[in-house]
C-alpha cells in the first residue's frame, strides 16, 4: 500500500490553495453520490456550486453539506428534476456539482511527490472518454504515480471521464502536456525508461524489466502512437497475443500494462531472486 | 499462436451445418464494414439479410457479394438514408446485417475442441454490453477458449455487444447456461479449477497456478458473484491493488485474467525452471 485515499486527499487540499481559482472557462458537471462526495472529500477540484435533491433524507444532506462547508462550496437543495434538465440524466442520485477547470497537475509535482520506482502512463490521443476514464480508475488501483496527456486530440476530462473513472479522476494527478516527445526526451534524462505499448513489439511486455523508473505510452485505437513519439521510445512492448486480431481496447491495454508493472515490482519485492 | 481466425472460420462453418436455422426469435442488426464481412467470414452466425449503400465502389460491393453468395445469404442494395432508418445510426459505413438468433455454443462443443490447459471465462451477471462486448475481445486476442454466461442477469449478444467487441464476437465460442454453480462443479470433476476474481482474495492472481485447466469467474460490477457460485469456487484470486479504491472496471479486471494466464503459460513455455 503506497498510500489511501485519505492521505492524498490531504496532499490535494494542500495543492488546492496554490491553485488559481479563476479562469474557470471550461466546466462541466459532475453527478451521482460516490463521485460527488469523493470529488468534495479529495478538495483537489474545486466545486463552483453543489445542488442537492429534496428528496435526500436528513442524514445524507448533512454529510454532504458538511463536506462542501470544508471547501467553502455553495450549496442549493433542489427538485429531482431540477437536476435531471442541468445534467440531462436520472442518473444523478440527487448530487450534483458544477465543477471548474479540471486542476491538471504539473510534471514536476508529479515526479517529486512520487515514491521511487515511478510509473507513469502516457496517453497518446485516447479520444473515448470511456476509455480514458477507465484509464485513470485502473491506474489509480494499481498505483501508477501520474497519467499524462497531450494537449491535441485527446479528451479532456469531461463529466464522462469523470463517471467512467468511478471518481477516481481525484486520487492521481493528471499532466496536461503540449509536446509528449519533448517530455519523453525529459524522463529519459532523468533515468526513466519510456515504452511503447505496440502490437509490433520486439519484447513481450512481461519480459521487460519494468522495476526501475517506468513511463509506458498507450495509443488511441484508431491510428495508435504517433510516429514522432514511437521514434523516441526506448523499446516497444506487446501483450502477446494468441490470435492476431487487431489491437486490444485501449483501457484494456493500459490496465494489463499497470498490472504488469505492479506484478514485477511485487514478485521482486515478495520474492529475492534463487542464488 | 493456436489458431488463426481463418482456420477458425473454418470450424465455425462446419458448425454452422449442424445448426437450427429456425426459431429466429431475437435479432438484430450488425453494421460497419469490419464487424459485418467478419460476421459474413466467419460464417458462425447466420445473416438473414445483408443490405450494402449503394455509394459502396463496385469493388467493395463485390467483394461483400461474394462472401455472401458463400452463405447463400440474401443480398439487398440501399441508399444510405435506408441504412441509418434501420440501424439508427450513421456508423454502418454502407453496410448492414440482419441477424438470426445468436448460435451459441454447447459446453460439450467448447471441451471437445479446445486444446490443454482449458481456459474458460464464466461470466456471472455482466449487464454493461461494452463490458462485454471487450471481455469478448480479450478473449479472442488472449486465447481463451470459450466465454460463459449464465441465462439470467445478464446482457444477450446484442448490437452493441457485437460493436464492442470489434467483431471478434464470431471467434471464440460463447455459451449460455442456466446454472452456473452445477457447470462449476462438472468441471471440477473433469479436473478444472475454477477461480473467482474478487477484490477480498486470499492469493494474488500472479500467485496461482494457471497452466493447468482454468476457469475463471468475473463478477458484476455492482454485485459481484453471487454467494451460492462463490461457495463452490476452488479459490479467490485477486490483482493486487496499490490503493484499496473498489473493483477494477470489469472488462478491465476480465482483461487482466486472460492475460495473466496466457503470461504464466507463455513463461512456462519458453523458460523451464531453474535447477
Amino acid at each position: 500500500m503506497k498510500q489511501k485515499p485519505g492521505a492524498m486527499a490531504e496532499k490535494s487540499r494542500r495543492r488546492r490553495k496554490k491553485k488559481n481559482l479563476l479562469g474557470n472557462h471550461q466546466r462541466c458537471w459532475v453527478w451521482g453520490r460516490n463521485v460527488v462526495l469523493s470529488t468534495l472529500e479529495a478538495a483537489n477540484w474545486p466545486v463552483i456550486e453543489l445542488q442537492l435533491s429534496d428528496r435526500l433524507d436528513e442524514q445524507d444532506l448533512d454529510f454532504a453539506r458538511q463536506l462542501a462547508d470544508e471547501t467553502e462550496t455553495p450549496v442549493s437543495i433542489e427538485s429531482p428534476e431540477r437536476l435531471k434538465s442541468l445534467c440531462h440524466t436520472n442518473e444523478h442520485q440527487g448530487y450534483l456539482a458544477r465543477m471548474s477547470a479540471f486542476p491538471y497537475a504539473e510534471m514536476d509535482e508529479i515526479l517529486s511527490s512520487a515514491e521511487k520506482p515511478t510509473s507513469l502512463i502516457l496517453l497518446d490521443r485516447i479520444q473515448d472518454p470511456f476509455n480514458f476514464g477507465a484509464i485513470v480508475r485502473s491506474a489509480v488501483a494499481l498505483g501508477v504515480d501520474g497519467v499524462v496527456i497531450a494537449e491535441k486530440q485527446q479528451t479532456e476530462v469531461t463529466s464522462q471521464v469523470v463517471r467512467s473513472s468511478a471518481g477516481m479522476i481525484n486520487f492521481v494527478p493528471i499532466a496536461r502536456i503540449a509536446d509528449l516527445v519533448a517530455l519523453t526526451e525529459n524522463l529519459q534524462g532523468e533515468g526513466t525508461h519510456v515504452l511503447a505499448a505496440v502490437e509490433d513489439a520486439n519484447i513481450a511486455l512481461h519480459d521487460y524489466d519494468m522495476t526501475q523508473d517506468t513511463a509506458v505510452v498507450i495509443g488511441s485505437e484508431g491510428a495508435g502512437i504517433r510516429n514522432d513519439l514511437l521514434a523516441v521510445c526506448d523499446a516497444f512492448v506487446g501483450i502477446p497475443q494468441v490470435q492476431d486480431v487487431g489491437p486490444l481496447n485501449a483501457a484494456v491495454a493500459a490496465g494489463i500494462v499497470c498490472y504488469e508493472i505492479n506484478r514485477q515490482r511485487l514478485v521482486q519485492k515478495f520474492q529475492p531472486p534463487v542464488r
